[in-house]
């Protein structure tokens, strides 16, 4: 099915969101905003979707952890049947780019409202939502308002998360009036003892995300389109290499334990590992030491402590743990040849998510029937559908990012691409909705 | 010629400096002391020098930059002969230890009072020297007065250096009654122009300058005095490795340009040129990637720029240039196999200095005299003796440091060993000033 897409009435809802918290930049080609949860950025451009909503004719719920959801349920929808859901954030990163969120959750708004003007009777009620808190380094981590509401994490745990001025996510929440409660329409969720609780998208038929791609894959193959097949697993790694801190030039050769040439040694390992892994069994899978601090970083001083941050991702578990392991083995070594003192901790792991392939198909049906060229391919970065697949059926969609810049003012995706992926995302949608028009 | 040293009075002399600047730490063991240049705890440790020399019967001149030469010239000296100098520095880095440059000042001294005590009669004036600013990093970057004294560095530049605080170097000693004039004795060496200049180590027949040793070679040995053969060439490389910042999960193995990985092989690759010449050439070479910054650091971003500073340091030159030769070859295939860009600046090289011969030969005599054992070895750090070598005979004596520690409070040397090498210091300076008892 295809649903005509207004791309002028999309492209004013993304550049209408741009304003809040736009950050002036001397840079021609960047449009920068920085929007954290709580602050006045973040509430203008709440109140302003919620009205966007409203006028598309959807009802409003606001959550207890600040999550939007608009339904649309019109007369031949059974209100009663499990909805579709579509969206993603309205939050950045401190002068992230204006598609980066904006783009899935008025995108989805912009395909219900295709569907009405298509004159579409959908079976099922379907629906807008914005996740709080994807970025996260505000309030927590990240994917904050689809973690909670899939109840990976406790609600009264996820409203204490301070931010740096020492305020809670609830009293934060309450201040711009999205503490769910009665501040929008009736439907805000409850709990059995009345009180506000969140979204339960345990409840919904099917999710859909669309995101810019922050990768040149779209791009270099010119498809409108991305359907992900798999969103990676992600692990941390803290690795800490103990020396012996010493004069440079009192100290012989042979009487050094130098934690920076172990370290060395450390990071080409886990670089060699990641490339074998890559030639012989999972093309996908990358292995990085992002991060290494010194001390005391002087350069007449051997280094006595060295502090490393590994990140291990791939779309197969097996892969991330045959870098993970080599990591291990070369710190066993190091601690053998080297003398070296070494710590390793795990603090972060997610393993890989495959897509819904009923999701999946729905999207590439609606990219042929668009005749738009729709590409497979896997997901580096994390997204809300990760957190929301492990309770119903996902599906992340892809629009190009040109350079494949994100997280940065000269993030960027032509308005006929946007218009395009949404245009694909709405097909999906009313695919998976049933109905007629 | 064997001098008797009077344990007790030196002692006291050192503890009593270790009074100036005395930073109290919870260890029993511990004994810090912070003396910057131009503090009143470096004007109360000068005072009491000064007061000190002159207790001793020294004439005392203070230079353009706070040099303090103490002069005794007993009836016995030809006044117009060159002077046998000894001494070192009162400054210290924060948090240093009690010895690490008193010593040498106040060693010096007790020489003088044992030739005195003895009634030895030396045929040319015996100085007492402690120079300004020999740790550096309070004004410029270390052996300030010594190197302004022989010439390397001009008087108006010196005085022109600040601090943190803005002040210059000029108004520093001005501020404690440093700055040359007519503070103390009508000896302050002037100009043509009878403007305050600095002391003039070129007219001085030799310089001797004991010191800690800041290793364990005499510790290991038991030997109570180390004559230092030559002062270790010193060469700071200031590297930088470039190559592109990129998400970690989005960016595959193949398309990657790790500056962090690539900086690892050249911490391995100087590591290594260094190991092959300690075996092939020169055993007491050195090198030391000691610093190393990664941007932007963040475990889940791939290192877009690496800074790294080397220390590379022998007594031989042309070993020093093998290694600093190899660290050019590391950068240069990193650039042909990683594609990273690389600079390379060498902001900082002293060549090795040899000592003087026949000063080591009068300090083995004084030994050998005094029944005690000196063991030939170099110096990886470097002294005042290294400038004054460049103007007149120089030799650098070395006290045993208590497990090699140095700039921490937990530096030590015990009282005994300050006495047996003072004592072999003074006969040394004996034996070059000539004379009878």
């Amino acid at each position: 099915m295809t649903l005509p897409v207004d791309a002028d009435r999309l492209r004013a809802d993304i550049e209408e969101n741009a304003a809040f918290g736009r950050v002036e930049t001397e840079d021609p080609e960047a449009h920068a905003r920085t929007n954290r949860t709580g602050t006045t950025a973040n509430r203008d451009a709440r109140d302003r979707l919620v009205e966007r909503l409203r006028d598309a004719g959807l009802d409003v719920a606001v959550d207890a952890v600040g999550n939007v959801l608009g339904t649309w349920t019109p007369a031949s929808a059974d209100p009663n049947a499990a909805p579709v859901v579509s969206g993603s954030h309205l939050d950045s990163v401190p002068e992230g780019g204006i598609f980066d969120g904006p783009l899935g959750v008025y995108a989805a708004l912009e395909a219900v409202r295709a569907m009405r003007d298509a004159g579409f009777e959908p079976d099922r009620p379907v629906g807008v939502v914005s996740f709080t808190e994807e970025e996260g380094g505000t309030f927590g981590n990240g994917l904050l308002g689809s973690t909670v509401a899939t109840g990976e994490t406790a609600l009264d745990e996820t409203l204490s998360l301070t931010n740096d001025d020492g305020a809670t996510l609830d009293a934060a929440l309450d201040r711009i009036g999205y503490r769910g409660g009665d501040a929008v329409d009736a439907a805000t969720p409850t709990d059995a003892s009345g009180d506000p609780t969140t979204l339960d998208p345990a409840s919904w038929d099917a999710f859909y995300e669309l995101h810019v791609e922050q990768d040149t894959n779209l791009e270099a193959a010119g498809a409108a389109v991305g359907v992900v097949t798999t969103i990676t697993g992600i692990t941390h790694c803290e690795v800490t290499v103990g020396g012996e801190a010493n004069h440079a030039g009192a100290t012989p050769m042979d009487e050094r334990t130098d934690a920076l040439a172990a370290a060395s040694e450390f990071v080409l390992d886990v670089e060699a590992a990641a490339n074998e892994v890559v030639e012989t069994a999972s093309p996908s899978a990358v292995g990085t030491v992002g991060s290494l601090s010194v001390e005391p970083n002087a350069t007449n001083v051997v280094p006595g402590r060295v502090e490393a941050g590994v990140d291990v991702r791939d779309i197969e578990r097996e892969s991330m743990e045959t870098v993970v392991a080599a990591a291990r083995d070369s710190l066993a070594q190091l601690e053998r040849e080297r003398g070296v003192e070494t710590e390793f901790e795990r603090p972060f792991d997610v393993a890989p998510t495959p897509m819904n392939d009923r999701l999946r198909d729905a999207a590439h049906e609606a990219a042929d029937a668009a005749g738009r060229d729709a590409l497979d391919l896997h997901s580096g970065a994390a997204h809300d559908a990760m957190r929301i697949s492990r309770v119903t059926d996902s599906s992340l969609l892809f629009a190009p990012s040109r350079d494949g810049v994100s997280h940065n003012p000269r993030e960027w995706t032509d308005w006929d691409d946007c218009a395009a992926a949404t245009e694909v995302l709405g097909g999906a949608m009313a695919g998976i909705a049933g109905g007629k028009r």
